[in-house]
């Protein structure tokens, strides 16, 4: 049995990305922030923490970013992606012209406009601290409120779906991935995350860095810069590159990219992941056992 | 005389910025969010608009990257760099060892962390919209209050200044543009900012990038990218690099830059902000006319 924390309350997209990771004879832990799911794990109160890493509308999570730059030397073992689906979702027998009071979390709101504009346009929106809890309070509310939530958290609290896939963009997912004590073997179809910085942020030492992987025929999958928390334009750059770690042409490559750089830091290799086939069985490949 | 918008309200660093645009003829129009300052400049409401960029600890200013790539042909026609000096402020008379509560604005509040957690120990925090509202509620709250608020805020507001330079890092730094209808003619000392999208997320393609600007002997100063909102892992790069676009060399490099891209834009040219020096008078050379 192993233990996985996650961003909570329980119905968050957090939780369904842990339940993607979790059999049925594991805990699932839910916590009040990102950082408590790294210091979970850090301390053993969980055996893996799983995290928001980026969102194709929203872009990095940098709460995300900093701590694996910073803080811990944990490494990632596992990626998953889950395509963002809003739901309206109300007490069972409210219909959806009576809905006066509409609760949301920002983002949420701000990713389900087009439906809010259109068929709430006179409710009144109220912030909710999570996608989970935006439900709680509509179902508590004393007026004829629905919420803007997840399917997950439609389940656990036994609401009345009134509309699915309300988000603007159908392309709206999300990627997660697992920390623990350690990253995975090597499967033949990897990937690697790391960060390093450059002694000089100008055009020929990125280059020469990314000139390193192209050389040894790496796919480079990411490029993303975060400030060094030194002087604007001081970065450190944070990359996914294809392989894993222990190849002999990536840990040739890794090497010689060190040499470069003024900080270097491998997160971990880990299986790259592949959405569900409609024939393949829904757990994942990717699942640390 | 014109008129240069920026988000409010007065006592902002964002008003710091403006007014350090603007002459002592000009106006200034607070507005309430980012992309309202654009509307005004495109609308004709403000001839400029003051947008913060990036901030050296928590980096990019997302609102500011997605407007510019999607939403405006206004170009950068101006930059400015301002450190950022948080102050512990309250109404005249009342004591540190007699602050009560704290208003402040989130960011402001986890970039003072280590100043709060030594000699505020005790004080509730209170969250405010902005870093002038919080000395504007700790002035109106009726129990022993204080706010973490800048120079200006006090000034306006004449309050009293209990602490300065409360932030934890020395080196917290934002950047902001000035928005206009034009960029900026050439002065030999300056800055092009743009952005593109390359037909495959490789390494090989935006290497191909960096290296047409290397050829051209062109330094990059900041590479970025954001997602491209369509599935993960499209991504759009925002650069800026050395020089104008109107220079030869520059000029044919961007050239060469936009053949190699599925979408492409610059976003203007401008002098590179220089901090004044203590000889040199206050006023920004990069002041547009």
């Amino acid at each position: 049995m192993k233990t996985i924390a996650y961003l909570g309350p329980p119905g968050t997209f957090s939780e369904e990305a842990a339940l993607g990771w979790g059999g049925p004879e594991d805990q699932l832990l839910p916590l009040a922030s990102i950082p408590a799911v790294v210091t979970a794990v850090e301390t053993g109160a969980a055996t893996f923490g799983v995290l928001p890493l980026e969102n194709s509308l929203e872009g990095s999570v940098t709460t995300t970013l900093d701590l694996l730059i910073r803080e811990t030397s944990l490494r990632v073992s596992s990626e998953l992606v889950l395509p963002v689906r809003h739901m309206l979702a109300t007490r069972p027998g409210l219909q959806l012209h009576q809905v006066q009071v509409l609760h949301a979390h920002p983002q949420a709101l701000g990713q389900s406009r087009r439906f809010v504009e259109r068929c709430l346009p006179g409710a009144a929106t109220v912030a909710a601290l999570s996608n989970s809890a935006a439900l709680t309070d509509a179902l508590s509310d004393s007026r004829p409120a629905a919420a803007i939530t997840t399917r997950r958290a439609i389940e656990l609290q036994s609401a009345a779906t009134l509309a699915h896939d309300i988000q603007d963009h159908p392309n709206n997912q999300t990627r997660f991935i697992l920390l623990g004590a350690e990253d995975a073997a090597p499967t033949g179809q990897d990937r690697t995350s790391l960060c390093f910085a450059m002694p000089e942020n100008q055009a020929g030492s990125l280059l020469n860095a990314l000139q390193v992987l192209a050389q040894a025929r790496i796919n480079l999958t990411r490029l993303e810069s975060r400030p060094a928390k030194e002087m604007l334009g001081d970065y450190i750059f944070l990359a996914d590159i294809e392989g894993h770690r222990l190849e002999p042409h990536v840990a040739a490559a890794l090497q010689r990219l060190q040499e470069q750089t003024t900080f270097f830091k491998v997160f971990g290799s880990y299986p790259r992941y592949r959405p569900p086939t409609p024939d393949a069985p829904a757990r994942l490949s990717s699942s640390p056992s």
